[in-house]
């Protein structure tokens, strides 16, 4: 079982990851497939006139502030153009891919944060009003149905919270949560960059091997939305999950290049 | 085994609805719903100046014509904000809803008309660009896996093509082919409307019951919207569908007024 995350930036090869992956599935491996919308999120934002304003956390994690008005764009763009473009396209190319999202049989589970400390401008401050959480809990027993049937799941973000209201989830952490909730020995990363680089301007300066005993000396490097991804492979790591590729999205295979090593690996 | 169709205009009173439908569930009924967003897909096709243009076929029927543009946001709606919203409202109310389009697993598979005979401002004209069409199959091993293990599937539109496009298919008419290909005994179809009136524009004109046999002494009563769900129920009863009720989705128990016949019924 490998479950692999694509990332939801501009350049990704969809249709190549969807024929390698077809490939695979062809020759016994089993795969959950868990997408991004990023690049479509700001389209859409654009064209409603939605101002995105993009919190920082104490700790310093970038995330997207997600009032009412943005969760509804986000569960258009995320659920219903992304999600439903990738599983028709997924279905053109033969894989039998059910398109869900976390809210869905409550596959993604969690709690939305009620205050979140933050810094702006300098400054400390609390937000109430923002829709996102973490997730608490995978409904495997809603993915092994459909693996079993024959289907191939295709998630997307939100999360449901306890309170039954759809939450913005990091895409990457998701992935990481349903990697280790399903016992996968490996979990692909794939997005729009070689992967962990030493300079992030600078594709030369790829690290190929992290252990994860040593994770914290390379965390300096991990800039922007690539701190999740790094925060994603460590827990996916702590929940079992032999080991995670950052890869590049762009090229021919990328799932085979994945699987040979080319990118970052952690373990 | 019964289909729901929760219709897309305002007024419906969804809580009531699934709070019925739970109850029911719980009793040992089995069940699918199907819905529509047509209010909310105005309301974003105006927020993004996309101005909507309704066809008249040849025969007489109304549909929204369906450009690129029009389905890119018909998946917004439809798949993204409807269907997770009331996919998260039926989770808080205990149902295990896991929302699908007729896109995922191909559950709902047709062919696209690639041109369409309409009729504007008294003249015929040929239509090219539009993505809609009629469903040829409907996926039930999909919906019965969901089942067994104790999912109800909340579904829309659109369909999915033989060239794996997504296309604009009726939702009432959708919801008839899954009742037909389900087995169902019954077909009911809620809405902001108490059934056929003989003079829409009053409540009081209700027609209790209709035998199939004699529909066409009927169809002149149905107007606008109200012809495709007189074609659906149609194709439900040829389908082999026991009945089929249209009944008013405004009222405290929306589902238990159409099981006591409250509305029109078809059979």
């Amino acid at each position: 079982m490998m479950v692999i995350k694509i990332g939801g930036g501009q350049g990704i090869n969809y249709v190549g990851i969807f024929e390698n992956l077809h490939a695979l599935i062809d020759a016994g491996q089993q795969a959950v497939v868990v997408h991004g919308a990023n690049h479509e999120m700001s389209v859409l934002t654009e064209r409603l006139n939605l101002p995105q304003r993009m919190m920082t956390s104490v700790s310093g994690y970038e995330s997207r502030f997600t009032d009412p008005a943005t969760m509804e764009a986000f569960l258009m763009v995320y659920c219903g153009k992304v999600n439903k473009t990738l599983t028709a396209l997924a279905q053109g190319i033969g894989l039998n891919a059910v398109g869900l999202s976390g809210v869905d049989g409550r596959l993604l589970f969690g709690r939305r944060k009620k205050a979140i400390r933050i810094i702006e401008d300098g400054k400390k401050k609390l937000i109430r009003d923002d829709y996102s959480g973490r997730i608490e809990s995978v409904n495997t027993k809603l993915l092994r149905t459909l693996l079993q049937a024959g289907f191939l799941p295709l998630i997307c973000p939100p999360a449901l919270s306890e309170e039954f209201e759809p939450i913005n989830v990091d895409g990457d952490r998701a992935a990481a949560k349903i990697a280790a909730a399903m016992g996968a020995e490996r979990l692909i990363i794939l997005s729009n960059v070689p992967g962990l680089l030493e300079d992030k301007d600078d594709e030369t300066t790829l690290i190929p091997l992290i252990e994860r005993d040593r994770i914290e000396e390379f965390e300096h490097f991990a800039k922007g939305r690539m701190r999740k991804k790094v925060m994603g492979a460590v827990e996916a790591l702590d929940g079992g999950v032999g080991e995670v590729i950052f890869a590049d999205a762009r090229g021919d295979r990328p799932i085979d290049a994945a699987l040979n090593h080319q990118g970052t690996v952690i373990r």
